[in-house]
């Protein structure tokens, strides 16, 4: 397998995802005495470029215009774009990749990419489909962080058509960038669990700052709402694509939530407190159980 | 008005909260040079009093046997019980209080206190209606902390029956605990407003735990339902008592929450892209004039 601080990378949306990847991969794979490797980055924002490039995390820019001259010489290429530009680069790119090139993506639903990217993929070029858990409130470059995947989940979804050599250099990389834990799943289940973990929360997150009576509901707060909608400080367009590209699997765990939160309510109604002390301490032992996204935590 | 740095305080309850509370004034009231004031403390659990007198926290230690001796000298007591419990407590001390103290409280709804407290009162001791914004997923002495309540909010329920003086010095008190933000307001209010802030994401964390497939629900987590689900570590009989002691407007809160919910719902199913990103774009501005509950930060 190739050494990964020989590679040449190539990072396609350089944001709050792209810009952490190129740093985490500067900071701990590109570091180490006698590297060869480079990075290319390629951003509709040449502010995000310059500052990459004059922070010593990118060796060359690339704009969209000229991105086929970065794409002929990456030896893995990162596309940090939202779900369904993900796929529209790879069909609109296809004949510029390098022979050999290992393509990668880090988009929030998977059945997209699992159903439609093959048709555009060259049979020397492998298209290797993952998911970093990890994202926040803050976006763009500026905000990115060589950090930031510290004691996070990568998901990776094998494919029929990947080779063994793909997968075993994408979970170097993954573990070299800082992630502590690798899940390999298929896209069916990614989407359900992912529909529950991220995007159920958000829109509860949503609803819940939608329910305030008004703005400055956090003169009495004490933490607990502030937890609960930090995520609601949302990406408009690029959470409205996630949900509604994993719709029905959303749509299951929502009506389950509802089910529960209807559940709660009638013990209140009822004034059973028995009852309700039962739940809250199922509520405590399993989520305790749960830990945290930390598998060294566990 | 009496010199903070000269009272002796009494603490009734030597948990999270009445830790915290003896390590504040310990630390920001009574390290002033000349300082006269003390600290006691009242506990079931004679650990955590050895604990906290051991390492300098208090003077002196108490057991419900024999508070009494305590509060006869306690300039001011903080009761740090569970709502029924602290209306137990001054009903069944009132004979004990030091003529002149002031007495007050921590428990998260207010009607009980503001409707009952005065009863039991003495007319030479006032109870100063408060609630200290600050909690989470620890418990117990061991978990207190003198930092705990740097940048939150205190809210005080003034009473026709208290001392101008009375709330002057508790709101000195709060300041020099950390306390950034103190928020005045009556007993309806506090109840109306800490029931959405608290109580209905207490119970939104809760029924999101119990709606998650298995435990190892984690391995898909990306931060988003691990920190929706935080304080879902939840202490059982202390929320089941708040819970059910603001279940009017809790109940209230839960139903305009699903009807929100409800129409989020509706847009992802009606595929309503453009309803959905105006939707989320309204929550993101909302959220971000929130701001947080630091004060300053405003």
């Amino acid at each position: 397998m190739s050494e990964l601080k020989d590679l040449t990378y190539g990072i396609v949306g350089l944001g709050i995802m792209g810009g952490s990847i190129a740093k985490a991969i500067r900071g701990n794979v590109l570091d180490i005495a006698g590297a060869r490797g480079k990075i290319l980055a390629c951003d509709i924002s040449t502010q995000s470029l310059e500052l990459a490039e004059k922070g010593g995390v990118i060796d060359e820019s690339f704009t969209p215009d000229n991105v086929d001259a970065m794409l002929k010489s990456c030896d893995l290429v990162y596309v940090c774009l939202y779900p369904h530009a993900t796929l529209d680069f790879v069909k609109l790119h296809k004949d510029a990749f390098k022979s050999g090139a290992i393509v990668t993506d880090i988009s929030g639903v998977k059945r997209l990419l699992a159903e439609d990217v093959k048709q555009y993929l060259r049979s020397d070029v492998d298209f290797v489909i993952g998911h970093p858990m990890a994202g926040g409130a803050k976006e763009g470059y500026v905000n990115s962080n060589g950090a930031y995947f510290e004691g996070r989940n990568y998901i990776l979804i094998p494919q029929p058509w990947n080779k063994a050599g793909s997968i075993e250099l994408m979970k170097n990389l993954i573990a070299s960038m800082g992630f502590t834990r690798i899940v390999e799943t298929d896209y069916h289940r990614h989407d359900h669990k992912i529909a529950f973990t991220s995007q159920l929360c958000h829109v509860i997150a949503s609803a819940l700052v939608e329910s305030a009576e008004d703005e400055s509901i956090t003169e009495f707060g004490g933490g607990s709402f502030e937890d609960l909608t930090r995520i609601a400080m949302i990406n408009a367009p690029l959470w409205t694509e996630l949900f509604l590209l994993d719709k029905e699997e959303l749509l299951g765990h929502i009506e389950n939530f509802e089910k529960q939160l209807d559940f709660v309510k009638q013990k209140i109604k009822q004034d059973d407190a028995a009852g309700l002390e039962k739940y809250l301490t199922d509520v405590r032992k399993r989520r305790m159980n749960m830990g945290t996204f930390v598998s060294k935590d566990k």
